[in-house]
């Protein structure tokens, strides 16, 4: 990333590549939602699109003319600052605007944008919130990637979304433990001239006692061991509230695995590889495998550590995301953006547990090794799994 | 209907009536299902299909190789005896197969039908069975339309599917009660030649003590005043489950008002018509009403007789169905159907009441007298509407 | 019932036999309430009386003055003519008034009516209202038995309250078909000086086709067999919604019966006795049994035909509620009484079944052949059993 | 705490201090369970007398005789290493055994602990058991007073169950902010001699950043202020999931506070002192407070800091329990303890926030500052307030 893009130019990439991820489906599979976790695609183009338009073109022209007035509510995600919002369950049933008119709307505010770039006419804080807002379509791309997933997996044909397949093997590594020692570290982004989302910021001291990390992700071979040593049904490995999250799901195994040895993919229903990382594992599922391994999660100062220290693990950012043993809690002095866009990422402080890394499906460019994501701990639909940390003896 | 058409002619004519109804549909319209109790247009395009491929072509012909063996489950509405299905609450998961796809087992099965019908292979069983694939198929068009005004109404954009109104004014008739006499009567179909449900059999006797029915249907200028007397507000004017979904829906007015007297319609949000007739509320308020206006609801038998009188009655079955004060169970004798397709109506006669009459929503040519639609107390997106009776004095 | 007791040594008679009922148990057995459905017995217990202070006694005295004014509304059960309740479900989370001061209430009210009558100032309103008190709580005595049992089911001890056993085997009789011509017939309560509901009436003509009706009830052998023949694995034997009930509930036996061919009985867990009548079933059990057996459920009008018919029939009153075909709706031209106790019975008219008969638990002297009775299809804690009918061939 | 009592001295004290805690209640109050996460009082004294029959005595002696097998399953919370348990919502149905053989089941197992201890056969591990029994004992005296507080606020009567008021004024003191410099610190419990959970182990090193906390709690007068600026309408301050909680729980102040300025207290409905520290709010509130008040919550290492440091702090311990940022998760190098004992805390390190003080219903000598309380942030029943933190200027 030596020669960053223009302001204008990542515009432009980022917007391309959203439409390439939809690229060969149709106005259906772009509709569905299947649970209320989730958006429909449809839904995730024109929010997009709306966050352009709220935040960068309306919040800062005064006599801005929005290209349908409806959209403010009905694209609103949960930004209370911007007024009313279509109920977060519902967004499935909007088949109005239909795809080709959430199309069109993205092509109007490129081009309104790209005309403000042309004018010169955008001041510091457009730009810098068109950045935050590329960041935005960012985490979309993901989403859509995850939300489609689940959709398609709750068809009985179980369609393919494309041909690749999804994860990499890895090889079947042997497991290593990395050292680090104990002491004050630094964690947390600096919010120098690279972009940040708040919630990594401010940079700031943390003490950590003596640890290691595993130098690859647990593989699928390692977590069946656990299955097959009865690890869904001895309550004494889980947290409380994870054996009910079990109990009341009847999970048995990872989400989209199937009793023959397939599992649900973008790429359809397929058989598993053994020494690919285990995915679509809740925190509960994650925190009992590290218990069932005389090991546990990392922080996420740890891994954070780890991340920017000098030798290289495995599959920190390209497989799944890593559920951490930390809470997803504001750091020490943290402060929101004002106004409404500040409602971005604090608002979310409670009930989730933070993951680290990135994914198969997060797109290039999107990742620092201070990012943090975050889920409930009973969240299973994304690409989440497990690396295993322990104390240092 | 002196002149029956052919069952080769009536076949095309219901399944060409069903493609005019989506004209002007996108693939997304046809894709949601914005509640458990309605399905997808896509899905009502497909199962009706099912009905015929599998009741009339493979039931019949034990080499019979289907358009996609998938449909057999995909497709099957709530017949155990045909095997698998997909969840009722899921139907709008499937984005798969698209509209597109279903249109083109349509047009296959329609081919196949009409090949059975030029080969003069199908027996006596199969043309009863397509008969029957016909008036359910009918069944389907008018849930076609409640489904998707349903699903339109929840959209903050109100979209309208025709320009046409629905219901015409009823010209604000003076209400008159038109008399009927004590005595034994026969109701319910006799299954002669002519096509009946087996809900409407046996034809069998009654005793209906004497009873007046009004001469039309409650209109929205009469139901506005129980609301302005407190309707929605008074406890004793409902029954207690009544009272209870009241309460529990924030119900204050029928479903699909607004504040402002406007309505939302398949013609989009327009102004009420006062003296229309009521339409959308459930037996709850269509009972309460009655007590208020100290009178009653119809049983279905008193209904029957007045449908089928020398005295003609207004409002009958072209504009609402019409609650009765009757639950929906078997008649004396019922038998249901040998088979899966005895599964039709049987097993519902439980939690429902019977409405009679027939809607603006309803297709030309399938009403009878004898007709018993029904649903539960509760339901108010189909069109049902009030007739009042009372005890003759 | 030749000499009918005076009024004053009705209610007598009537308020001793509850007394009696709740000898040996603890002021925790009163307490508690095992289900929104069912009622603590110290609520019954206060509650009867509250009906004859509310309805006898305040109702008539303008200046009447409460015992504890703070019970109008506590002990409210569902009188919305009365003003505020206390919510159902929540009836067990009143530990005070404590059962002693309960019982002080019963004794205070019981000493008001006595000297009312003493003194002669009691009004032939206030008798009649007294006397429906009366059979008001003959109800609730039904009801203390039968939300004591489930109560006391639910304690993993399984302690009983009483030694004697509930129901008499019936010497396993064989079941012989007692039939009935067609024709038109009365039925209901002719309103004379004998004391019925209002449900009961008015006496009214129906036309009921030929019919048979079996002698006795439906044995746990015959239900035995039943269950051996798959009747809770095989949906087609079920109306949907009854499926569904066996679904949700995981039933695979009536109420209260155990695995090893014992069930909770209020003589404690003990062994089912083969030829005793099946009970604690409900509508969709009896529905689907019915239907294995080639056989039906009667409607409530047979019912009664047959039990004031010449011919004597076994167990019709003494064992267990019989289910019938009939839904709880109003007979023609029923009027309920004027004012809030006229909520008694009309408001519920609507998601029930009608049963017939009575049972062991019914107290002496309650029953008519023309009593009504009603639950909820899937409702099970009742004594509720199964007797067959069929149409004449 | 100079002369430690000896354990079988403080065995007897904390078993009678039980005892004095239900001194006038009926067997009635005794056995209501008002919701699922509170327990009859009952249950308390059920449960604490099983707690050291099973990890006390039965653990030890391969021999031991129960005093009922039944309680083995009945009176186990949550240990699924001990086996069975009744179901957690369910134990207010539970009406025998009666208070009365709860209490003798005490006695009996008091006087077993007693001649263990005269006949010298209690090994170490039995005394360490015992001590952390009395603990645990102590919790439940606090949850017996919090629960049964639950429950009395329920009744439409508001019974008193103390004459004494919960809570002394504060005399309105201003409210200091008292500062911290930043470091490296030690926290924790070092698990010497004296007794701690083992949650709080062990001993730790954190860095904490310059802070200061507020000299005492914030008040009702102070809380009345946030109320009337509309702290419960204004969606920015609250969390997504906290405003979520007041729209679903129509919160509109704190629990028990009335619309008249009283509030349900264990003394009955009574006026709110002002200058009282506000109490019964949920993290949710209080973290919405802080936002509101330009102050947060402090983390659980600076609490802990402050309560170690030199300069007192008032109302630490003995008004209200203390929310504080953290999350309940397991300290660096946790270990719980071996067995089903160790089931004690480590198996509700999720979905939690962390608690730190004490409050009026915490026993005597049951606090250290190392103390971590915890309950879920939607939690009200307990007596939770707030003390402000902000980050060193």
């Amino acid at each position: 990333m030596t020669s960053m893009p223009s302001p204008a130019v990542a515009y432009v990439r980022v917007r391309a590549h959203t439409l390439a991820l939809i690229e060969g489906l149709t106005a259906e599979d772009c509709q569905i939602q299947s649970m209320p976790d989730a958006s429909p695609v449809k839904w995730h183009l024109a929010h997009t699109t709306w966050f352009f338009e709220t935040f960068v073109l309306a919040a800062a022209w005064p006599e801005y003319l929005p290209v349908d007035p409806a959209y403010r509510a009905l694209f609103n995600s949960y930004y209370v600052g911007i007024g009313a919002r279509a109920p977060r369950a519902e967004r499935g049933l909007m088949s109005r605007p239909t795809l080709a008119e959430v199309l069109a709307y993205r092509t109007e505010i490129d081009a309104r944008i790209s005309a403000g770039f042309r004018a010169r006419c955008l001041n510091a804080t457009q730009v810098a919130t068109l950045e935050l807002g590329c960041h935005h379509e960012q985490q979309h791309q993901e989403l859509i990637l995850t939300d489609l997933k689940h959709h398609l997996s709750r068809n009985p044909l179980y369609p393919a979304y494309r041909a690749q397949p999804e994860l990499t093997a890895s090889g079947d590594a042997a497991l290593e433990w990395i050292g680090f020692e104990a002491g004050v570290r630094d964690i947390g982004h600096g919010r120098t001239t690279r972009f940040s989302f708040d919630n990594e910021t401010p940079r700031h001291r943390v003490f950590a006692e003596a640890f290691e990390l595993a130098s690859r992700l647990v593989s699928n071979a390692d977590y069946q061991r656990f299955i097959d040593d009865g690890g869904y049904q001895r309550p004494e490995l889980w947290l409380s509230d994870g054996w009910d999250a079990v109990q009341a799901g009847g999970w048995q195994a990872p989400l989209y695995w199937f009793d023959d040895g397939s599992h649900y993919t973008l790429a359809g229903r397929i058989a598993q590889v053994a020494d690919a990382p285990v995915c679509h594992v809740s925190y509960y599922e994650a925190e009992a495998y590290a218990r069932w391994a005389a090991a546990r999660l990392p922080t996420e100062a740890e891994w954070e550590i780890a991340a920017s220290g000098s030798t290289p693990l495995r599959q920190m950012q390209d497989c799944c995301w890593q559920w951490t043993a930390s809470a997803y809690l504001p750091y020490p002095g943290f402060q929101p953006a004002a106004g409404a866009v500040g409602e971005y990422n604090g608002k979310f402080m409670i009930n989730q547990m933070v993951l680290r890394g990135g994914s198969c499906a997060t797109p290039a460019g999107h990742l620092r090794p201070t990012y943090r994501n975050f889920f409930p701990p009973s969240a299973r639909w994304q690409f989440s799994g497990i690396r295993l940390a322990r104390s240092r003896r």
